[in-house]
């Protein structure tokens, strides 16, 4: 039963797990590659691992299992609560393994950091998906930021695609800027929604529609479908406002009843229309290519303010320098320099 | 004639224009808040050097202007070349001079580091405006990277409050980020387009019309006009699929022709009803407060950037770097602790 080590998001459960016994780095390479799903759950939880004694040994599995990654197609989840998200992926993740697609389900969930649990973590939510041999679901990583647990996932999408998995679905409960970082991770973007757009829009922040390659109106049955279809139109009306993609790619409105199985066929259409055709695929290339440099200078800033905002003179001095530029009692830019200085000063 | 002095673009005759007689830190202040245009023109010539004997200087003159700023209304004016900005400027100014306002013009654009001009170099587009002696045009500040003409114009902002100004108006080209900076200094985002948004928008960067308080449709006159109310029409609807303000304001929409000097003042009254009402001025007030703080925190990690990407060993690697993880050769997070490590050792 694999399923329990799936859906297990217990980081000290699964730190127990890999104490039991510590295979060499070659050993969990071969697994991966071999597609041995228990040796990719360990690996991942060591990539996961917050003890600083695993870091070398997850870069080198990580940097070990690059050669092999990239050949998924990469897709981003996202949606407020409410929208149908999990019933949306088993719906979505099971169509696609019965079509012989092998499926790994991740999730980017700030909040799991403070919840301890995940948003995948209720398996009774995907029962079917769970128990599909073809589908590999990990919660969200946790104990880390944003910026960790964005990391932490994105090397576990490497690890997935080496062990053979050729569809990662990324779900984002939206907290932060995580749709964000999941945008910057996947190649199609896809941004559930319900009918009722007016009022529905509260929900969601600035931008994320900008983002999205696809939006699907759930929940379209019964008497949603009428709603449903006047959304369509209406989001088609705003979508023409927005400027083109990069890419040359018109986001695409569709509905489904993710609960009725309904429509699914064709937002799995949509995709393989956005991979198949040539200048997709350049993009999707070209689109993974800029988020590597992406990634690379994201975290290059964040340690760099991670360094600066850990050091003690800020520490001490910070906040009541904040306080002067907030009342207009010093430049922001004047404020800035001191503290610079003091950054570089001993502790004070 | 205060016009050559204001419009004057170039660094070097205004650092001889300096030279001639270097005044006091008091007399600088004590000039600017007579309302001495001269003198105001000296010191933004002071803060806007790039000698670095002229920092301090320049520091202290802003932070005792500190307390005699804020007491205007900063309105950014954005719309892509041809929009008629400059045509725009110059109506709207002369009719805020006129209503009894004192107007200052200033510019964030980029690109007259490189031309040495400015947007508003060309005086022959604001004829009205620069005899007026109630409005105060100042070309963009020269020799900076976006980061730096930011700061600049928004000290000079501090500069022109304590001289008296009430109402400033920040012109942007709309080149890079810069309307995002100058959506960050100021407290009304007007963003100017033209009828027949379907083709135009190709022309507006993404997010702009989020950013925007009130959009104005110019040219509104001739053969326009209906197609401008078309556009208008348009435009509320794109905008009521928008999430609502965090201050509660809800974007207008209006059309003008600042050739003819039509709708003019209904652009003021909007202006005005921002300000006014009180949940506008809180608005305002409370705006400028998380701007502060967001220009500190921004310098900080510009300059935290700007020491990491100058150290040599950075220079010599992190093209080579950047190659490794764009062709998927090494993890961007491996890449980015790599070049840390790199940027603490001595050169190599």
């Amino acid at each position: 039963m694999i399923t329990n080590k799936n859906t297990d998001g217990n980081s000290n459960s699964k730190n127990k797990t890999f104490r039991k016994k510590s295979p060499s780095t070659a050993d969990l390479v071969q697994g991966i590659l071999n597609g041995d799903i228990a040796t990719l759950a360990r690996a991942i939880t060591l990539v996961e691992s917050t003890n600083i004694a695993h870091f070398q040994k997850a870069d080198d599995i990580i940097n070990q299992c690059l050669p092999h990654s990239g050949k998924s197609i990469r897709i981003g989840i996202t949606g407020v609560p409410g929208v149908g998200k999990s019933t949306f992926i088993e719906t979505f993740g099971t169509h696609l393994t019965a079509l012989g697609k092998k499926v790994a389900v991740l999730a980017v969930d700030p909040t799991s950091t403070i919840s301890k649990g995940s948003i995948l973590g209720d398996k009774t939510r995907m029962q079917e998906l769970v128990k599909d041999r073809n589908a590999y679901i990990r919660p969200s990583p946790t104990g880390y930021s944003l910026g960790g647990v964005a990391r932490k996932t994105r090397e576990t999408i490497i690890l997935c695609e080496a062990a053979g998995f050729d569809t990662i679905l990324v779900e984002t409960v939206g907290v932060g800027q995580s749709e964000t970082a999941v945008h910057g991770m996947v190649d199609f973007f896809l941004l559930l929604k319900l009918a009722g757009a007016g009022d529905e829009l509260q929900g969601i922040k600035r931008g994320i529609m900008e983002m999205a390659d696809a939006i699907v109106i759930n929940k379209a049955d019964g008497k949603n479908i009428e709603q449903a279809n006047l959304a369509k139109v209406e989001f088609s009306k705003a979508l023409h406002l927005y400027p083109p993609k990069e890419n040359g790619w018109t986001p695409k409105i569709l509905s489904c009843s993710a609960i009725q199985k309904k429509g699914i066929t064709e937002i799995w259409e949509v995709i393989k229309a956005y991979i198949d055709d040539k200048p997709g695929l350049d993009g999707i290339l070209e689109k993974r290519k800029i988020q590597n440099k992406y990634w690379l200078l994201q975290t290059i800033e964040d340690r760099l303010k991670q360094q600066f905002y850990e050091n003690k003179n800020i520490k001490n001095h910070l906040e009541q320098m904040i306080k002067l530029v907030v009342d207009g009692k010093i430049s922001p830019f004047n404020a800035a320099e001191k503290l610079l200085r003091l950054s570089k000063e001993p502790n004070s």
